[in-house]
């Protein structure tokens, strides 16, 4: 049976996150059903990442299988017709083998958080940035980032209905930088636990504002507590920006 | 009688432009109406760029007096509180003095179109980009923008409804850069004509598919004839970026 990997961008604020609900709408059920309309069948999508609500996605990847053979070009040609006006593109399509998981199969997921540090709110990036008014210190929270890389026990910085098995993760880069009025914190991980990266950032928050030292991050993360972590990022800035294989 | 100004970033697109219509929601209407809560003044606002429908600004500027003085921070703030949920941002408010006219004393005006130039749709940028699917040759449509610097009559790039009394402007900067997948063209003018910078861009990218040289788009500017004018490119992609006093 053919398998295509597809990457899709999308703006996930009208969606109640990737993964199908009963009576919501999902990213999933939106690709799911624009398959279904090029092609006549119906497919189960799987996603590299189960973005949750409002989390956006730059390089998300999906695998379905086919009963019959697309050219691939012609697969991105058709959903981007069908997916319309949805939010959500499909940037490449491509015929892989019957062994590629989009889940599994991935080796890195890089991850975008991005925080408009000014007084006047977003008006342009309207549920795209976490608007903080306060200051921040970009260079504290690069040095809170670096102080947590490699392998760890993220329990702080996991949601209480996180369904992996381990909360031992190996963070391969964390960094955060400054671009005018944004602040900007990067990830990458072999896989991340549910709500990891909004966690991290909402305690790398109160480093910038100077409510946390950066040995204080790390000592929320060495205590392996989720009463330790900050408040919980919101949705709105983060970015699935890319899945590597 | 105390002047202020505000320095505005706005995304267009569920606007019917700045200027107040009888029956649709405008920018100004959003900004007069939030005046009005955080005084108790009706006032009319002045506005250096009167910008269409669907068109955005980082940098808009506009003027108004008020009967008792205010703080000027507390303006922004106030502002930006009664603003919510329209996607408009103060970002900068000063007191001025009477003879500040937010129209008349600007001296140049900066704008920004973006196309994304791929073949996927855009999705996070739906409504702010001008998504043109055909490759276009950036490094051809800005030898063509570079030909139209100076002092001109655009007549050819001016909608039949433009009001100004002369077809006579000076381009004092017209530019094209690609960023990725992002063709950006860049102009600056003390002042422009009715659908100008639309005009332009929509005949900078029948030179980017190839269809007309940058000769040609010359000849569309010194033919002086609205009708050598190509398509007009939807307002989506222009950006207001800033006004100089």
């Amino acid at each position: 049976m053919p398998r295509y990997k597809l990457t899709l961008e999308y703006d996930g604020s009208p969606f109640k996150g990737w993964q199908r609900q009963a009576d919501q709408p999902s990213v999933q059920q939106a690709l799911e059903e624009a398959i279904a309309r090029f092609s006549g069948e119906t497919v189960t999508t799987q996603a590299a990442g189960r973005t949750d609500t409002g989390v956006h996605a730059l390089g998300q990847v999906v695998h379905f299988n086919l009963e019959r053979e697309w050219d691939p070009f012609r697969i991105r040609e058709a959903l981007n017709y069908h997916l319309r006006p949805d939010p959500i593109a499909v940037l490449e399509s491509e015929a892989v083998d019957g062994s590629f998981e989009a889940r599994f199969s991935a080796t890195a997921r890089h991850y975008e958080y991005r925080i408009l540090n000014r007084r006047a709110p977003a008006a342009l990036e309207k549920n795209r940035v976490w608007h903080v008014a306060t200051p921040l210190d970009a260079d504290a929270m690069h040095v809170a980032a670096q102080l947590i890389l490699g392998r760890h026990d993220f329990s702080t910085f996991r949601a209480a209905e996180c369904q992996a098995n381990s909360p031992i993760r190996t963070l391969d880069h964390s960094a955060v930088h400054r671009e005018l009025d944004h602040v900007v914190v990067t990830a990458r991980a072999r896989s991340f636990l549910h709500h990891q990266v909004r966690s991290m950032v909402g305690s790398l928050k109160l480093v910038g504002e100077g409510k946390w030292t950066p040995a204080d991050f790390l000592a929320a993360l060495d205590a392996a507590d989720r009463s330790r972590c900050g408040p919980l990022a919101p949705p709105d800035g983060l970015y699935l920006t890319k899945v590597v294989y």
